[in-house]
C-alpha cells in the first residue's frame, strides 16, 4: 500500500534545505519519494493533506527504561543513593513480567504522542518489552541490563543471547537487540571483557551507561587510576559499536577518544538536572565530532518521556552553561533528537532523516496552535515552542501509528487504566 | 450565580493539606466554601464534576511582554545586542496598537490554555492590552514600559498617568496598573526620583527589570560604584512595593536588601538560559526568605508562555546549579508559580490560594492522560510530568474561561488567523 502525504512543508534534516510546500510518497515501510510541489498523480491507498502542517523524522529517544513510568512521581527530591536504595529497587523487586508489558505500554503511549519513533532500552524482562514494540508499531533497540556483581552476572549473559536469537530482526526488522552491561561501576573488567567477546560473536551493539556522576569518576579513578572513559577504551569496548549514555563528566581526553572511536552519546539533560548529576559538555562533544543524541532517561528521574522537551532543555542549558545564546542553534537541537539518533545507533543508512530509500518513519505536526503563531521560523517553533500535543499524526516504518492523536495499533485508555491498577497495587504492597 | 466542583482532588496551597476528594463552591467571583468529602446540597447554577481531576491555584506569570508573541521565532540563537538591535527593535517599530491588541490576545490564549490565570505586563499601547484583558476574562497586572533615556520619557510618565487613571480597578477588577520603569540601565537616578515620586501620589507598584545580565551589573557598578540592587534601594525605590524581574546577578549583600524591603522577585528561568544570561539564585533568595516567583518573560526568548513548563524548568535548573537533588522539591515549585506570585504582587489576601474569600482563579487538571499514570504523588505528577494540554478547565474570577480546552470567553481561531495575518504583513515589510 502507499500514502501520500501532500501539501505539507517538510523539514528532511541531514543538512537538506526545507521544502515549503511539498509531498512524501511512501510505499510499503519506505519513503519511495520525496519533492517540492504538487505531487506526481496516481493512485495512493491513502493521502494526508499537511496544509498548514509540517512533517520531520520521528524523534529518536537513544536512552529510556521504557517501565519505569510505573515509577513516575514514586520519589522525587531526594539524594541519589537514598531515592535508588530505599525507593526505586524496592519498587522495582515488586514488578512481574506483565507489569513490564504494561508499563512498557505506557512509555510507548507517551512517547508516540510526544513524536517519538524509536527508542533505546535498557531493562529487564525484556521479552515483555519486545512483545510491546511487536504490539504498538514504534522502533525499539532493546538490551537486557546486565550487572556483572551478584548473583545474576550469568543469567544476564544467557538471557541476553535468548534475547538475541529469538528477537533480532522481528517485528518487521522494528527490533535491534543490544547487549546492556549497566556501567563500568557494576560490571568489573573481566565480566566487560566477556560481554565484550559476545558482542563480537553476535555482531552486536553495546548500551553502557558512563561517567554519569562525579561519585562514579572519582571511584573509578581511584580504583583503576583512569577515568571511566579510559577504562572502557582499554578493556577494548570501543572497538565495538558503543552507545554511552549521560557522559557528564569527562575530560578533554575522554572527548577524544569517544570521538575517534565515533562512541554514540545518549545526553539525557533533564534527568542529569533532576538528579543534580551536572552538566554534559554537549557543545563541546559535538565540535569534537562526536554523534551527540538525545535521551530521555527513566519516568523515575525525568518525569516525562517527552523529546520535544528534552530538545529544548538541551538547546537552552547549553547556552547557559558555555554563557553563549549562539551555542545549539534550532537546527542543531532538531539534528541532535532526530538525525544524531540514527547516527549514533548506527542506523543512518536507515533512519533519521526524510530521503528516498529510507524507513518512513515520520510525525507531523500541526501549526495551527496560539504557540506555535507566528511561523516565521518552523524550525525555531519546533525546538522552542511546540508542544507535545501539536504532534498530530505518527508514521513508524510506513504504517500510520497516530492520526489526529488517535494511537490506532493499540487501546490507550486501556493502557493507562492497566498501569493506574499496578500503580495502586505496587504501592500497598510495600 | 454560583459554581460547583464535585468529587475533585484539591492542592489549595499555602501549606494547606491536599484533599484528596472534596467540593469547591464559588459565589460570583470568590470561593465560599472549601470542603472534604461529599458537597453539601444545594441549588448550583452549574456543577463540574471532577472526577479523575485536580484543581490547584491558576498560575500566575510576574513578567512577561505579551504582545511580543508576534515576534516568536523571527529571531533566535543571537548574540544579546545583534538580537535585540538587529531583530527586535527594528521589528517592534512596525507594530501598530491593533497589533499590540491581537499579539496581546495572541499571548492570553497561550497561557490559558497553559493554566495561567494572571499575568503581569510591561509594554507599549497599553491601552490595548487592557482592552485584551476586559475581553478575555484574565486577570492582568499592567505597566507601560518607561524609558528615562531618549526622546519618551515624558510621555511615558504622562501616559503611565492617564493609563492609571482610566483603567486602575476596572473589568471588575481584574486590572492593576503599575508603574514600569525599564531598568536601571535606561533609566537614569533623577528619573527615577520622579518614578518613585509618582509611585507614591498614585499609590502604586513598580514593575522594574534588575540585573538581568552581567553586563548590566558591571556597567552599573562602574557608573555608580554600586550594585544595581544597591543603587535602586538607595534612590529609595524599595521603600515602595516593587516586583523586580530576572535578578540573576546578585550579591549576598543584594539578597539582604531584597529580603529585607521584602521586593517581589519574578525568576524568568528559560529566557535567562536561551538569552545565557546566568542562573539566578533562587535558592539562596527563598532561603533569605524573598517572595520569589516565576514568569515566562516575553515569548521572543523563550519562545513559549507556558508556566507548567517554566515551573519545571526552575525546579530542575536549581537542582543542578547546587548540585543537590532536593533543592526547590515539588511542593516548593508549585508555590512559586502560584502562591508567591500573589506575595511577588503584594495580592496574597486576593488570589494564589484555594481559600474561602479569596478571587476564585483556579485550573483543573486531566489525570488520566499517559503522562500523568500512575498517580501517586499528584504534586510531583504536576511540576514534574504535566503538559499544558493537561490544562482541561480554566476559571477566572469565578467565570469558566476554558472548558474542556474549549474558550468560552473569545474566539481562538479568530486569534490566531489575525496573528498570522500581523506575522506575515511584519516579515515583509521589513
Amino acid at each position: 500500500m502507499n500514502l501520500l502525504l501532500d501539501n505539507i512543508t517538510i523539514l528532511p534534516m541531514g543538512n537538506e534545505a526545507k521544502i515549503e510546500k511539498g509531498y512524501i510518497i511512501i510505499e510499503d515501510n519506505l519513503i519511495k519519494e520525496v519533492g517540492e510541489g504538487a505531487a506526481p498523480a496516481g493512485d495512493y491507498g491513502k493521502i494526508i493533506d499537511g496544509t498548514n502542517k509540517v512533517v520531520l523524522p520521528g524523534l529518536i529517544n537513544t536512552h529510556t527504561h521504557a517501565a519505569m513510568t510505573l515509577l513516575r512521581g514514586y520519589a522525587d527530591d531526594l539524594p541519589l543513593m537514598e531515592w535508588l536504595e530505599k525507593k526505586i529497587w524496592p519498587l522495582e523487586a515488586k514488578l512481574s513480567p506483565e507489569d513490564v508489558y504494561w508499563g512498557t505500554m505506557l512509555a510507548i503511549t507517551e512517547m508516540i504522542k510526544s513524536g517519538t519513533t524509536s527508542f533505546t532500552d535498557m531493562y529487564f524482562y525484556m521479552d515483555e518489552v519486545a512483545n510491546a514494540v511487536e504490539t504498538t508499531g514504534i522502533r525499539g533497540f532493546l538490551a537486557r541490563g546486565m550487572v556483572g556483581l551478584g548473583p545474576e552476572h550469568a543469567q544476564a549473559i544467557t538471557d541476553s543471547i535468548d534475547l538475541h536469537n529469538k528477537w533480532q530482526g522481528k517485528a518487521e526488522g522494528r527490533i535491534t537487540f543490544m547487549l546492556g552491561p549497566h556501567a563500568p561501576y557494576t560490571c568489573p573488567p573481566d565480566y566487560l571483557t566477556k560481554v565484550i567477546a559476545l558482542a563480537k560473536e553476535l555482531n552486536t551493539s553495546i548500551h553502557i551507561h558512563v561517567s554519569e556522576t562525579l561519585t562514579e569518576f572519582q571511584d573509578i579513578k581511584k580504583d583503576y587510576g583512569k577515568t571511566p572513559v579510559q577504562l572502557l577504551a582499554d578493556l577494548g569496548l570501543f572497538s565495538h559499536h558503543v552507545i554511552a549514555a549521560h557522559c557528564v563528566h569527562l575530560t578533554d581526553e575522554d572527548i577524544k577518544i569517544l570521538a575517534d572511536n565515533q562512541v554514540g552519546v545518549a545526553h539525557n539533560p533533564e534527568s542529569n538536572m533532576k538528579l543534580a548529576s551536572g552538566i554534559a559538555p554537549v557543545d563541546k562533544m559535538l565540535k569534537a565530532g562526536i554523534p551527540v543524541s538525545l535521551g530521555t532517561d527513566g519516568a523515575s528521574s525525568n518525569n516525562n518521556l517527552d523529546m520535544l522537551q528534552e530538545m529544548r532543555t538541551c538547546a537552552l542549558l547549553q547556552k547557559v552553561n558555555t554563557l553563549d545564546p549562539t551555542v545549539i542553534p534550532a537546527y542543531n537541537a532538531l539534528e541532535i533528537a532526530t538525525y544524531n539518533g540514527a547516527q549514533a545507533l548506527r542506523v543512518g543508512d536507515q533512519i533519521g532523516q526524510i530521503k528516498a530509500g529510507l524507513k518512513a518513519d515520520l510525525i507531523i505536526l500541526d501549526l495551527q496552535t496560539a504557540n506555535m503563531t507566528p511561523n516565521y521560523d518552523v524550525l525555531a517553533n519546533i525546538v522552542y515552542a511546540a508542544q507535545a500535543s501539536d504532534v498530530e499524526t505518527v508514521i513508524i516504518d510506513g504504517k500510520v501509528i497516530m492520526e489526529n492523536r488517535i494511537i490506532k495499533t493499540f487501546n490507550e485508555e486501556e493502557v493507562i487504566s492497566k498501569a493506574q491498577q499496578i500503580g495502586a497495587r505496587l504501592v500497598t504492597s510495600l
